[in-house]
């Protein structure tokens, strides 16, 4: 399954890449965006997981994310946040569900089920194949940013032997209690609000916390805190969770820019150890 | 004649905020985008002149200078790249002249003499709005890319008085020996190609150098660099330049975020002595 070139660009001494491949998860062709440092060796690869409306684009083009990457010797992965190119009903008619919006799930419920499949591609697919193309090593961290936050959580906390790190941005933190949630929970998964747990990073916190300190930074003046992110419902839980506010800030990339390097190192000493 | 706010946002501390103004040169509403570093008072200004087709978002969300305008302490100003809202027929025909390409000159040749008056909006109109909104002091420097670059370059040294550091990206280095210039400076300047000797870096340099140096960053995979940079140009002009050709670097802002504190450093310790 090859990755077809879009471009490749010097970047910090690095190569800053787009690229797409055809997906057997999703069965479309997917786009990512790769970042290899200079002199990559055995390097190991940070996935970047964006939020509602963005794609493989977003962080790469706003998060300033590549000079921390070079200066550590990590390889950054960033990818799209649904299938795209599937005339779905209905796939299109809010920017919070469907196109832009697959909220890192395996869906079961048609007509979904056949093509919303971000779960099974975050975890499996695409790693085996940045695996096979690019000098990694099987070292993965995994960080997101709201929507993106939310999947990296669920995906380290289920997967972990697979991801030696983890952080997030303004995270959607008990998804099955929120309105984004329940929206996307209802319609990918079903009725039935007890499968929808095993997509909740504060539900499976509970039950397995991950194995070592969680970084979460949070807005204070993030326009979505209070209806949608709950970053609360981790305390308690039992995870290891360094969960830092910061005034005045809000929910946008100019936030995640401010704080991205604490998250690079916080990975890279988990990933480089 | 006020801004209006657009949007204000905190990064690194600081705040990168967005406004409209009515312009007087232009004689239409004008966007910036201002960074303002924490605690600024009386901090110096870093104007930066974007290039063909971009805006004052483009080095904002592309550039990766807040972070280091933040620890430095210099107010960041971006510049959209003409006039626009005024329909000119000809001004969209073409992606390298009119809406988006105004080349920082005062048009002289009807239609665009009007409002394609870009040099006296850099020079004097904003310089004047923006010293008067913000907590900045008069010591001021002018970077840009392309275009940009070319801009920057012409007015500090046409104005060696008001600014106190330049720098460049990939300048165009010589308009009017190259296609960009000439078509530009043909239709806002007319056929008198010694008119068009007071908008061209080089020539510049050999009437009256810039009293210090200047950091010209070029990367010799530019795509356009043997049609239409020319930096060679500026070499045997007299002037004191710190002239870097980096292999395998392009013309896009991926080069220009790999070499962006070298530019902010460059200006600083011009600014801040």
């Amino acid at each position: 399954m090859a990755f077809t070139t879009r471009s490749e660009q010097r970047c910090f001494g690095g190569v800053q890449g787009f690229y797409t491949h055809a997906s057997s998860s999703t069965k479309t062709d997917m786009k990512v965006g790769v970042y290899v440092p200079p002199d990559a060796k055995d390097a190991p690869v940070l996935y970047y997981l964006a939020g509602l409306t963005c794609t493989e684009e977003t962080f790469a083009i706003k998060g300033g994310a590549q000079r921390l990457a070079a200066e550590l010797g990590i390889v950054l992965v960033t990818l799209d946040t649904s299938p795209r190119g599937v005339s779905i009903p209905g796939d299109s008619d809010s920017w919070d569900f469907g196109v832009g919006a697959g909220f890192y799930v395996d869906a079961t419920q048609a007509p979904w089920s056949t093509n919303y499949r971000m779960y099974s591609y975050v975890v499996d697919e695409l790693p085996a194949l940045i695996e096979a193309k690019f000098p990694v090593s099987q070292r993965r961290g995994i960080f997101g940013h709201s929507m993106g936050g939310h999947g990296a959580l669920v995906i380290a906390l289920r997967n972990q032997d697979r991801y030696q790190s983890v952080s997030a941005f303004a995270p959607i933190a008990n998804p099955v209690a929120v309105p984004w949630g329940e929206k996307a929970f209802g319609n990918y998964l079903g009725p039935d609000r007890s499968v929808w747990e095993a997509y909740d990073a504060s539900i499976l916190m509970k039950a397995k916390p991950f194995p070592d300190t969680i970084l979460v930074d949070q807005g204070e003046s993030d326009q979505f805190l209070e209806k949608q992110l709950h970053p609360e419902a981790f305390e308690g839980t039992g995870q290891q969770l360094e969960l830092r506010r910061h005034a005045t800030y809000d929910h946008s990339y100019w936030f995640i820019q401010t704080f991205v390097e604490d998250h690079l190192r916080h990975h890279a000493k988990r990933l480089l150890k």
